[in-house]
């Protein structure tokens, strides 16, 4: 079985390690492709940082520090209070030693005159993942957030920061009124991966991980479907893959990154309140909407603390379902993949 | 009093620190500009390393490692090792995490669009140099070796290397023929950086440190200096360096790094093998030549044991003299220095 995931990155990891558990245990055999968000992605210092690509590689090949939540176990950070001595780089955006080896190895690779799709396969082969690691694109498409100039937090802020000085350094707590992607002056414009699109027409079944719909998923495949650019109120996904979503013979099935109006984690409420959508399975679900309707997905799995929102999802057009969505550990994080595997076939 | 100094790394570094003590002693108020060699530099994954400008930052600054003799003290390899695990970068040269900083550091300066010179400033800023320190060109000037494809041990190894690679990976064995500068393919050729040659012109007093004359000093103002390219058989200078030493209203005086035909450090001789030149403070000296006979110096200073080469440098033009130039801490070279600017003057 060939199965296609879209992923963000640390929740995006916690799901695709379960699938990968349960791919080995009850589909042997199978080739899971991984489709990672690269409007993360940002060149800091004349590296190529990728938060979204390492933490699915850094998760997957068992290297992440599992309490922190993100970057490497057993990290050091004697390089980046040297860049600071030198006044180099963020100061609010601290690089690991372990961290910055990957991205000086992946600039390199860049260098070289490797597409970042082939950078990723050279740096994935290292942690033998049982998976294909697949950026969304191989030209630079980061995320830009455009902040409400009338909140009073803005004062003193750019009009315009890239996601995650937005995310870190901010905390996400200046709202923003729309997403933009952005590419370094003179690059090309971003497009899908041919390695992405090649993974979601040849599937057999297509997965929209729990992670963030605005700036994960729908940097990808664009959200809410019904109005996929800024003009609309919405945001813009890589030309090319909302179109194989919805070409692909395989059934694409979503999982709900909200539980009871509460993401399951990261800050997945301010983005939708940029889009002016309320923080809920339902929302999310319709945002995505269904194939047959113009959007990407045939199935939709809310929490079973959700169940109330079945009907308007089914309503629109989705196939939709109950289960419990709470990734606490791998065994929950493979129950949870074999329910989804179980409702898409 | 304005001192221009041309050096290398490890040797010039030391003769500088010898310099600056004198100069804060017996004449305060001095400016002093060191230019430093920049054939050493490369791009390496991705990043700008210039072992020659760190050399004497570092020691400058007072961060070297006086003990191995380079690099920065209280180094580790974290970074290094990750990146040699996934095959990136050059496993025979290892790059300290607190040295990758500052690699980092300049790379991103010149992705922000500055150059060298002034990526240079803004690092040496934090050290607090007490001196100027000017890399000799703002391009990409690297030295590339063309080995001996008749010698045993050329079999296997590429036509032409990296001056480094050379270096440190070969420590020289297989003998050289050539050196040439290269730059990145579809770079501007290498010329002298202005501020360089502002140095040399405005100085009181040039001085050409006791570095390799072929690899360190000739690569920017060019060696012997009666064949100063490939084709002759010697090695070009950077385009400006040799005008402006031989139009500054200043006296050049230039100190040897061999002492009884043994190079202070370094490999000297296999740079000077290369050329069909002997290894001799001698030879050394009439390779600069003297400036009313097209060289580049007025004065020559020789150890106190190659005291019988003087009648041959005078023979030639230069003002010759003898004195200890063994630099065994920071007294003797400061005396060295003292040495240098009363001869000079």
């Amino acid at each position: 079985m060939k199965i296609a995931l879209l992923a963000g990155g640390v929740g995006g990891a916690k799901f695709a390690k379960g699938l990968r558990a349960e791919l080995l245990a009850n589909h042997p055999g199978s080739e899971l492709s991984i489709i990672a968000n690269v409007g993360d992605d940002m060149w800091l210092s004349g590296l190529k940082v990728c938060p979204d690509l390492d933490s699915l590689m850094y998760a997957l090949g068992g290297a992440n520090d599992e309490v922190r939540g993100w970057g490497r176990a057993n990290e050091t950070e004697r390089v980046s209070a040297e860049m600071a001595a030198y006044g180099a780089g963020w100061p609010w955006f601290t690089l690991g030693d372990l961290d910055l080896g990957t991205h000086i190895a992946r600039t390199g690779f860049l260098h070289d005159g490797l597409s970042l799709t082939e950078a990723t396969a050279k740096l994935a082969h290292r942690w033998k993942l049982g998976a294909t690691l697949l950026p969304a694109s191989d030209q630079d498409a980061e995320t830009w957030v455009i902040l409400d100039p009338a909140h009073p937090d803005a004062v003193g802020e750019p009009a315009a920061l890239h996601f995650e000085e937005w995310w870190v350094r901010l905390r996400a707590t200046v709202p923003a009124v729309a997403f933009e992607r952005r590419s370094r002056s003179g690059g090309p414009e971003a497009v899908a991966s041919p390695a992405a699109l090649e993974a979601i027409g040849s599937a057999n079944i297509v997965i929209v991980a729990p992670s963030n719909p605005v700036v994960s998923i729908g940097t990808m495949a664009g959200f809410p479907f019904d109005r996929l650019d800024r003009e609309r109120g919405g945001v813009a996904g890589l030309p090319g893959i909302a179109e194989a979503l919805r070409a692909t013979s395989a059934p694409v099935i979503g999982v709900s990154p909200i539980i009871e109006s509460s993401p399951l984690r990261g800050m997945a409420r301010q983005c939708l309140d940029a889009l002016r959508l309320p923080c809920t399975a339902e929302a999310v679900g319709l945002g995505y909407g269904a194939r047959q309707h113009g959007g990407i997905l045939d199935a939709w799995l809310v929490d079973t603390a959700d169940a109330a929102a079945l009907p308007a999802l089914q309503e629109a057009g989705l196939r939709a379902t109950a289960r419990p969505l709470w990734m606490r550990d791998e065994v929950s994080s493979s129950r949870l993949a074999a329910d989804t595997i179980a409702f898409a076939m």
